[in-house]
């Protein structure tokens, strides 16, 4: 198993940068002041070095995984709502209730829901739900591993099934979409362990703790890296990820992971699908060539950390639900893009001075 | 004529407030952590207070003006583009080769392009062309005043007339565009005169001035409000508009005039349409409540302006671009969060816990 994850990792390329200078030399053609679509510009010029040009670039179609998972980290009070929610919220995917099922509808994406590892027993089955639960929730990670190296590679490989399925089935963009209540927690801890940040500089309120909740969030956190204390200074990134993870955010890693291999767009959610990408860049950096972050977080230690990802996220709404939302929102801009990439006449096709 | 603009600004009305209410306690019942959609959740709460709920919020149908006029201070080598470019460009618009067409048409709204005072006759007849000019190009405004008063409120009343075209033909959310070569600089003029900047302070580069550039630009304008001072003094909204202003600012302005009188939705474009914004809250302060400015331009100066409005963009993608780009792209936002609104389930109706 971990075999076949490694070859995963090794098939990742990187861009080309001459394909880079081709779009841009394009980009620059079309009439408008040079750079003047700023952002637009540099998401089409990527996403043609993804799509390896010269043909047209595109983003559709598009499919968003929102995938679930339960944390044994709950039963030490860091969330407002009750574990039960992470099953009620999968059920209310599967009737198209909740926000990710209207946002993808309004951006026109697919939504799958999957389970990697949600408390409680199989789901009624249903076309657009993926049952592959590892295991009925973690164990807390504030006692010790949250994971076994077995369970978290299983779950990575289910994410990289995931890109893969959407790859045969014509899929240019995967959205990348959590649910799993206490989940902030695993997160923010995998940053400490990831990128050398202390709990007390990124831990948030996540659904909305009080102050108080805080405090105890971070002490739970501080706890979790002392347990895993001998993981966290192996540097084994699948080993922290295992220790202070979870199965959506194994299984998120491994569908960033696939996506980029099989070289399609990622379009990364927020603060807990941001740590699943810290993870998959932590097993092959050159993942971040294939992934836009989509939206700056709500939950304060999202700043600091897309920061030091170097990763500047598309959109600033202030959102803080997960479920993929913000990854929908986003893909519109990359859409945008591309349509502005293919279909904007070039000066001399329009007989326009260029100013040059 | 100038009475007829003083109606519609009277007949502008306060939004209220306790709508606002009702539509957040509908949002706060949502399957959602409260306020976890962030900016999107005060943007349905708007719109439903606009549109004075009880019903659903509609953003859709939404239609886009780009407005051309051509500008006397082009003579003083504020722009690095000919003049000639704003026909070429409205061309262009016409022949659906332009970025703001393509935006358009990702997004799904209409667009209507208008001749308020390009330089040149008439163009040749096309279905979504609006031939209204008032004068081929203004007077320059570094020497005296770029319009009369009664040219001004000409371009004023024909924004209203697009406003109210669009309200008969059902359209809720109009989004402002803007073509015309040289128009940062009486935009950025009408800063200064309405909201007290000094052009040192807000002067940019527009299409891609240089050093020298920017500075011939600040001298150029500081000479036009030494050359309309007394104007500025004066404080009459609608002497400044006409001194400093343009055409199709000015037809932007009677556009956001008209679509607050009709509580229509109105998405205001970048740096040119904000100067619009500018100088239609000058003449009536509560068309702030129905407008949303869509994106913070690159050019440097806008972040200052919209701060000083009190106006937080909807994105940031370094646009620059103008011709109600960033309105097409932000316009997807208001449809979310109406989309949001009306079909997400309530906690009872999905069976989740609210964790309340």
């Amino acid at each position: 198993m971990e075999r076949k994850l490694e070859a995963v990792a090794e098939a990742v390329r990187p861009l080309d940068a001459a394909l880079g200078v081709a779009a841009q030399a394009r980009l620059d053609d079309l009439t408008k002041p040079k750079g003047s679509l700023g952002r637009l510009e540099d998401f089409a010029r990527r996403i043609y070095m993804i799509q390896e040009g010269p043909d047209a670039v595109k983003a559709d179609p598009a499919r968003i995984y929102t995938i679930a998972g339960d944390h044994g980290v709950t039963a030490e009070g860091v969330s407002l709502f009750p574990q039960e929610v992470t099953r009620q919220m999968v059920a209310n995917f599967l009737n198209g209730g909740a926000g990710i099922n209207v946002l993808a509808r309004t951006v026109g994406a697919e939504l799958y829901v999957v389970d990697a590892g949600s408390c409680g027993g199989e789901y009624e089955a249903h076309p657009n739900l993926i049952q592959a639960k590892v295991a009925p929730g973690t164990a807390s990670l504030a006692e010790g591993p949250a994971m076994t190296r077995e369970q978290c590679l299983e779950a990575l490989l289910l994410g990289v099934r995931l890109a893969d399925e959407a790859h045969v089935a014509g899929i240019r963009t995967l959205g990348t979409g959590d649910m799993g209540i206490s989940n902030t927690t695993p997160s923010t801890a995998l940053y400490c362990a990831y990128l050398g940040f202390d709990p007390e500089e990124i831990t948030g309120p996540g659904t909305g703790l009080d102050r108080d909740g805080v405090r105890n969030k971070i002490n739970v956190i501080r706890r979790g890296l002392e347990a895993n204390r001998k993981i966290v200074e192996s540097g084994d990134p699948l080993a922290v990820l295992a220790a202070l993870g979870g199965f959506e955010i194994a299984a998120l890693a491994g569908l960033i992971l696939g996506g980029a291999r099989n070289r399609q767009v990622v379009c990364v959610d927020g603060f807990i699908s941001t740590a699943a990408y810290c993870a998959a860049r932590a097993i092959c950096p050159l993942v971040s060539e294939y992934c836009f972050v989509s939206h700056a977080s709500a939950e304060p230690g999202h700043e600091a950390v897309t920061a030091k990802l170097e990763q500047e996220p598309l959109l600033h709404l202030g959102f803080r639900l997960g479920e993929g939302t913000g990854a929908a929102c986003a893909f519109f801009l990359l859409r945008s893009a591309c349509d502005i990439f293919n279909e904007m006449a070039t000066f001399s096709e329009a007989g326009v001075d260029s100013g040059a």
